[in-house]
């Protein structure tokens, strides 16, 4: 059993069972607490887009929902990387390079960061994963043509349903024959989402702008239009 | 006429004099003196490893060296980036990503970061340059191939008079046909030199440890093996 901030990973067989607990973070974990449902909004949300992603030839970790709050997953060996794909610039990236939120980006930007907190998860280049030993060149480009093809089929998903995708962070894993695999989770906590000026993300958690938990819902009803 | 935290630039016709300038500066120009003979020493290490290059087949902005302090060049179109060499671990590589100060890198690792006190001079990857239209791919990694190569030579100069290179800072820009072209400086300012655990670069100023002049002028001897 291994526990993360914000999940408990148990091993069954050859695969996993994912728990989603009910704990919200932010700022490297500076910021935490604990919201009653959040666990399962977020599990169900990470089980229907990751169906939606199935459907559509992406690989992910999927395999059942066991509801409320667990996923009946395939078992990988996690990369150490947040892959982040940027439609429009937000958060880290304006602290970095300037510009306004929401500012459109020409094509979208796929970015790695190091999951290290007390590094404060720096990017890291392609090269940076070679010389540090973290993947392989050509793990590293597979991984961004799936995540900018992944970003690309949820972005029109939120389209269809009125919503703006600004960004969004996707973690891979390597399945027992070493085939590159989308695991970890998908939900507000994990993009931005917004729609006519309004936040249904975990920048409502992050900025104090009230309880995430009541958008996180109106995300979850949208996602019941993926059957499982 | 233009001037930088260093250097004085002036057209001269199609082409530039570049006057160094006895100012030394870190920490985003945070810290900053003048010391007497510090623009000549660089501007003669510069034009003999500038031309140590041309030699072997790099295509640097140097023409003509002006004593003490000045260089006639080609007059380029800077591309806003410091590109940097690393074959040790140091410096911001360390700040970023932990490790021990002179530890081994498997190869040799090319970092760009984007000029900008403001920001603190960000790391910037291939597909940042692309998007926030600094330089296209193609330029990068033409880039990438000349720092990699002028790194290396100059590195085998430094090794076979017993100093180690751990890291180096270049500057590109375009010249007047669109041409890649090594510009800006070559000196213990823009680079870690090493001897027998003593320091011959700029950290001797960031560090505090001592007079850096008394160490840039035994690489000033060093670069006199190059004829001009």
């Amino acid at each position: 059993m291994r526990e993360g901030k914000t999940k408990i990973v148990e091993e069954f067989g050859d695969d996993v069972i994912l728990r989603f607990k009910d704990d919200i973070t932010a700022g490297d974990g500076a910021k935490h607490d604990v919201m009653e449902n959040k666990g399962s909004i977020c599990c169900e949300v990470t089980a229907r887009m990751m169906k939606y992603l199935n459907e559509n030839g992406i690989y992910t970790m999927f395999l059942e929902y066991l509801p409320p709050n667990k996923l009946h997953a395939r078992k990988l060996t996690m990369i150490p990387l947040e892959v982040i794909v940027r439609f429009k610039k937000a958060g880290s990236f304006i602290r970095r390079y300037g510009g306004t939120d929401g500012e459109d980006l020409p094509s979208p930007l796929v970015e790695f960061t190091y999951k290290n907190d007390e590094l404060h998860d720096p990017l890291m280049c392609v090269e940076h994963l070679e010389v540090l030993g973290i993947t392989t060149r050509q793990v590293a480009c597979e991984i961004i043509e799936e995540a900018r093809r992944s970003a690309i089929l949820l972005k029109k998903f939120f389209d269809q349903n009125g919503f703006e995708l600004w960004d969004i962070k996707f973690e891979y894993g390597l399945d027992q024959n070493g085939r590159v695999c989308l695991g970890d989770e998908i939900s507000p906590d994990t993009m931005r989402l917004r729609r006519s000026g309004q936040i249904f993300d975990k920048d409502v958690y992050r900025k104090d702008l009230g309880n995430p938990i009541e958008k996180y819902e109106v995300v979850l009803e949208l996602c019941r239009n993926i059957s499982l």
